[in-house]
């Protein structure tokens, strides 16, 4: 299978890359970035030097055409708008890492971005890409958009809990805690005064809060408010969301148990982590990195019928170009793990 | 005044020992660790090289007598119980960092650390030390008890909102994040297993729940219920409190902010922060490093309903040394500020 | 092709079953850790869930001969030099992972060691495990002893210098920066006194210079000193060598180039790290982690006729488990890449 | 004493402000900063808010004269030419931090800066600031030029050996290893690919070599060539300079300490640092961090001759700020230490 990258200077763009040179059903055929164009790519991304000698290309469409089965675009939100639909109307398979095809709703886009969406009809187009919930709907789609990082955390997390009814819905905190890859290649702190930080951002009405909000309501039937909170942290990849949640009705620890392993027991990319001791007894995205992996597991707070549901993963990965790459797997028929058989990485 | 420092060596009994040597009203007359005795300070505190050239005692009661007027004591919880009995018989002043003197009910004890007090009549005696609520009875105190690090910079940012009845307290989700400093010296993980991670450890029944639970539940004039969770992350200094509450009834930022100036607005050591741009817009320990400060601030979230009190402290100094010293200013009639006037260091 | 783990729980232990995990030619047949015999492998080392259900094992030699075709031993040094003997005269392969096989004449385990070494005539039987030195050797060993981490980065550096007589042997600098993975997981130092460190130990007589010396001066044909000093810096992974050296005569860029383009151009696992602009213009362990890479590059300071050569890899990979599975490799005649198509994990 | 300072919107302005803010004989009373004019200093340095109600101003020379009896200038290299020129000729006591009075010699700005010094006359009004090797110089001067980071703490660790003629001067090594905030809030690189990193910068040619020759060469009397080789590591604050340095002569340790307090013993910010057990063996930043202190220590490397001194600091206090206060209150005939009482904050 060819494939496209758009917007390949970024992390995303660059770990999308990092992916596909492994991979082992696919060729990378284009590489598009307009600030890199005619460069190698590993001057970009050293650590692909010695995996591909492909240069950075200016994004041409009618080469794009020919030479692509499948393109990941990866540009800022808002700059996907265009791009997407040009591809989409020239048939070619779509992985859209920006936020510009996951909200359904084109009145989403005022609210959570305040813009308005210049191609509203192209929005029910787009399938949401977590194939832990909408596996069928991915393998026959030509455009997925894949989640938002902390999105897709939480999402997996919350989902069984909302399904089976077992949650007072009007108080669901998601407290996030994010690396600072999570900011882009284009927006970082510098280091000097990002190292070190345990950082609020965007307490109340985060961009990600929408995502989850329109999954969890569509399991509900309902419409579901998230009190979502991201930090930044110092660490470079990794994310770590505590799902703080208060219980409808009393339930012990091996019923709850018995739900998550019914609802991801087959999963691939899904581990649920639990150990009364040793090290590892919570997810924690140090035990994560660099795989496609998404821990959950949980603690119950009988004292106040709360119920932490908690889920770590690697940004980068199941929070961006490790799902994106599932999704290609499931489009194209490959098998899902294909080329993304990756331990975490650890220690790091 | 002549001071002494029972359990100098480990990362408490060196913050206190830190701020003591440079401290205008104050003299450090003995030092006492059963594992350094005979040892110079410098050997186990190297950053006070040139400070002091005190060596570590062994614990002699009647020496302690002889020599100090008052006694810091910086053992771990459980240990304290006997030494700050001990002192308070021989009618020296203490002020105790363990936990052992802060909880006034025995029986909570039992529940939060598993263990029967022995000496439960001594429990009244003891004032629980945050001047910024107890200053009149600190005063007089012969014996205080200096909060959890979580714990005060928890209290500090909700005791407001208890105090005039604004919010639900059922729903009150206290997610904290803290620095490897906070583990203690002896019982800290290796580097390679600690640094980068995003870790939950008890989620649920931390002990300092207890201590905000009793400081809140005495302001509401009936039982309060904490929702607390703590997480470490790769700081060493620092704890920021994402105290997640959800308002009875609506009430706008302006009042909020009057609300806190007219709790806080005289206190040397609480900063409201306040700035819609720029740097720092919300509390971040980044920002308090090496001060004495609790940092509070706040975000609305109108779509829930939610206010989001965050509140942030260095762990060693407000947390634990910096707060011992402030009420030994207070027991002692000096400056409140006096050894106390550290600016944060930043960038560090 | 039947593989074993001795001494499997520390961090080296764990790297070498990471890479066993996923590699295409083998299977893990018995891991053993007398601490953790019974447990899940993935109890000591959770990153593994999910790619291993064996459990540790007790060291039993009649189940290991059974078992194993070839075994890694990865225990603390001096505890090896038993377990491999033993394992030799049962006629199986081994990749040592200790210092205890490295050096050939027994009097350096004296002077570098402080211990006399129990079994001199096996000494001779180990291949020293640097595949881009010794190939041949490897080929038809049945011991080949892996090098230590900062050895093997320093000596691929400075093997060309020294083969082409280019430098003033009496001035050879190696500066060694390395981080916490290093000390092993039995021996790390807290996070909160390792964390923003930049701590020279041995900054004489470190026992890594007994290798680099060893096998610098059998390409020279005489005894060679180096003068080496490493220092513990806050990363977990990695290891620079800043090799300060002074050039014999004048030799120009591209001269230099050229030379180690002949050394190493046909090498897999060697980069060389050339370029005047952009992000990466010197090797830095930061573009090497998860990847078995020994980056090298170079500056020359015509002010003082010295030429730095700078080398960077990962000290769990090219500096133990990368080079083990290299080794393999070649011992075992597969392609020597198998199992080590890593890309470095970039940003982490 | 009234005091200005010029640039003060970076690290080392605000470190500057920092220790101004609470020394016990001076006044601020204008800051300057051509970005932030207008705005509270809090906004820009959040660690001040509570210390100063002072604004950020316009530089106005005629204000400046009238308002400051001294004034720090902190701007970039290149821009501090004609600032520092007119405030010296309104006869203004200055004291530069950055480079453009630093070195004596008008060509050596060409060489290392790759400009021509406009004022070249004006070199010789310039005094270097190490209190510690030009204090009489320091009393007198008007204009004082803070030595870099880097220089400081090297100059200061090899001076006795040169005035003692011990030491090859043909092989003076120097890798020094640095903090982020070493780069200025101005370029500083984005924390995900900034963190972890051991990066080599100018291996050589590095500007600061040329005050480390110029101060060396002084002192020996003839000219020295220094080899320096600075690397970038994950710190914020603190230098390491490891000097590699060969013997003339046999010299024991016990005479190369003597020789080292003879220079230093009764210096207040230099420590000398022995110890040959324990936690702090050589001199390490994360023991310096937030003091003035210059911290040395050495290592015996008799197999090879090699001497190898530790010298370790604070970039923003010795490298910088406190430096200039230090020299401030020698010029002013203030206690050395006015201001400048802090021990280093650990652990941090």
């Amino acid at each position: 299978m060819k494939i496209g990258v758009v917007g390949a200077s970024g992390y995303v763009g660059g770990e999308t890359l990092r992916l596909l040179v492994n991979h082992p059903e696919v060729e990378i055929t284009m590489v598009t970035s307009r600030q890199h164009a005619g460069e190698y790519i590993h001057r970009v991304h050293p650590s692909l030097k010695g995996f591909t000698d492909l240069t950075f290309s200016e994004l041409d469409y009618d080469k794009m055409s020919d030479k692509c089965d499948l393109v990941f675009t990866a540009v800022p939100h808002g700059t996907a708008t265009e791009i997407v639909k040009t591809l989409y109307d020239r048939d070619i398979k779509i992985i859209d890492l920006s936020a510009d095809y996951r909200l359904h709703d084109p009145k989403d886009y005022d609210k959570w971005y305040g813009w308005k969406h210049p191609h509203p009809d192209y929005l029910p187009k787009s399938v949401f890409g977590i194939p832990e919930m909408h596996r069928e709907q991915i393998k026959n789609a030509q455009l997925v958009s894949c989640p938002g990082c902390m999105a897709v955390t939480s999402i997996l997390a919350l989902a069984p809990l909302i399904r089976n009814d077992l949650i007072d819905t009007e108080h669901i905190i998601v407290d996030a805690k994010i690396g600072s890859s999570g900011a882009g290649s284009g927006s970082g702190t510098a280091h000097a005064m990002r190292a070190g930080v345990i950082r609020p951002y965007k307490p109340a009405k985060h961009r990600h809060t929408g995502e989850i909000e329109q999954e969890l309501s569509e399991i509900a039937g309902k419409k579901i408010h998230i009190s979502m909170s991201p930090h930044a942290v110092d660490v470079v990849r990794g994310i770590l969301c505590t799902n703080h949640t208060f219980m409808k009705n009393h339930i012990d620890e091996k019923e709850l148990w018995k739900l998550y392993r019914q609802a991801y027991g087959e999963e691939k990319f899904i581990r649920l982590i639990r150990d009364k001791n040793g090290l590892y007894k919570f997810p924690d995205p140090k035990f994560i990195v660099g795989s496609n992996f998404c821990d959950i597991g949980f603690e119950l707070d009988e004292d106040n019928n709360r119920l932490i549901i908690l889920s770590a993963s690697d940004n980068l990965m199941k929070g961006a170009a490790g799902s994106a790459i599932q999704n290609m797997n499931i489009m194209a028929g490959f098998d899902e793990m294909a080329g993304l058989k990756y331990t975490p990485l650890t220690p790091v």
